[in-house]
């Protein structure tokens, strides 16, 4: 299952809490689309903003409304005791992967975050994504690490932040990366912005934001890129620059796709767990005349 | 409370969880040697990596053996949700106060990190200390930003991460952030390194890492700043210099806590929550002659 897209929905809210049947809207549109896997509870799905049980609920919710396409988790949590809990949440509501970053408070080492994989590892049956977000998890991982956490059981990809956009660098730095991995740990790009780029250079999934809203768009990205045709997949990344553009105007993708579904009608207006905040009003208009413009609505 | 010398105690673990008899025998060195208040499930107390059930538990415990000295509580969490919640299980457990950091995942703007303390400080009843700590809660507050904050009810003190080294430039930080704050918000100094720039510079409290472990020392060295004897202090913070090595060398302060507890028998070697890991059996001898050669053990 870790090839091809892997799209992250949105886990949209109301004023009462979780907007199920939103988030059930926008899976519909997703399993529509037969994209490869679904990548539910990842940033973008807003996991780390709630409780253990909203957690299993969604994960539930998703594997139950999948059409048979393999759903992934994220279990990620400062606490490895919360992170084995919620491996077990996740392996019950019958999830086909876990997705595991290094969320860390305290500023972590490269022997804490091996004894994180190590640990869960050894507690569970599913495969599991190494989750590499320095933005959000605040840990940075080196090669090597990756390399030393690949060869434990049950690691089955990786979840890089992003490639240089140059395309002879972007392809240099994920050989470098596979030189020392175990043949059967694939690499997926992730950062909308750089997924062309991650494509072209050989990453075999797009984890994409993108994807959980948009899924014919960046299938079709993804498809071009499996069957070959890199200057299909080079065009299409740069038809898409001014959302990327959004995205790094507005420091990061979660606030711009919460907008874009509100303008589609697709969740409300306020949508994102507080603290966060929906953008304004004006910027919500903005951000629907791009992707009208982009024939994404 | 905002005040003298605040203490933050470790939180420390066992095999079977919080080892609350550890807990009970820290929280007694520092009642017994009356620093101001105490700051418990501070950084220093792990409150990241508790649930809510365990934060309850050790807040209800900490008030009640804390011989009617004043108790603030960290109630940071990622979600809004989930501080209002641990706002209200400190005020039950009798808190005297509320430590509220900006933890983040995704990156805040400033707007949603005064959002959040305007959603707290319109629901709790407690005074409420902004805790300042970018590197754990990856947060960066500019001054302006603590002046809107510090105008909401309920605000009592901010607690800052460290002040420059030198005395003319730490004086000049700490005013710069008085001028533009009300005249009943005190400022507290943290980052044990800095603490006796920062209280020579006017800061009129200490939350102290130091002072959770060794509350004589911190407290003389505070009693000293608040009786205008900034020479004592000066020479008191340059001597403790070989302590403040072993935080910078260990990547913080939490695990040379851990390890000089553990040395001094009021913890478990292993009592650190996981993905954390103890500093290695040769790291916690020279720990041990550390704190002994400045009698501190």
């Amino acid at each position: 299952m870790f090839k091809g897209l892997s799209a992250f929905p949105l886990t949209p809210l109301n004023a009462s809490g979780i907007d199920e049947k939103a988030f059930l809207h926008i899976l519909a549109r997703l399993t529509a689309a037969k994209v490869d896997s679904l990548g539910v509870l990842g940033s973008t799905g807003s996991y780390a903003y709630f409780t253990r049980e909203q957690r299993k609920r969604i994960a539930t919710l998703a594997v139950q409304h999948a059409d048979a396409i393999p759903v992934m988790v994220s279990i990620g949590a400062v606490s490895t005791d919360e992170v084995l809990r919620l491996a077990e949440d996740a392996q019950q509501a019958g999830a086909s992967a876990l997705l595991l970053p290094a969320v860390s408070y305290q500023k972590l080492t490269d022997d804490e975050v091996f004894g994180l994989y190590q640990d869960v590892t050894r507690h569970v049956s599913l495969p599991v994504c190494i989750y590499d977000n320095p933005g959000t998890s605040h840990f940075v991982f080196s090669d090597a690490l990756h390399a030393r956490i690949a060869t434990l059981p049950h690691i089955a990809s990786i979840k890089i932040p992003g490639v240089p956009a140059e395309i002879a660098a972007a392809t240099q730095r994920v050989n470098a990366l596979r030189d020392q991995l175990p043949q059967d740990v694939t690499i997926g790009v992730s950062g909308d912005a750089f997924a062309a780029a991650g494509l072209i250079a050989g990453c075999e999934v797009w984890y994409s934001v993108c994807g959980g809203l948009f899924p014919h768009t960046a299938k079709a990205m993804t498809d071009a890129a499996m069957a070959g045709d890199f200057a299909a997949v080079a065009e299409q990344g740069q038809r898409l620059a001014p959302l990327w553009a959004l995205f790094t105007q507005h420091g990061g993708s979660i606030r711009v796709i919460a907008a874009a579904a509100s303008a589609l009608g697709l969740a409300e207006y306020d949508c994102l767990p507080r603290p966060l905040r929906s953008l304004s009003a004006a910027d919500v208009v903005e951000v629907k005349r791009v992707i009208t413009d982009l024939e994404l609505a």
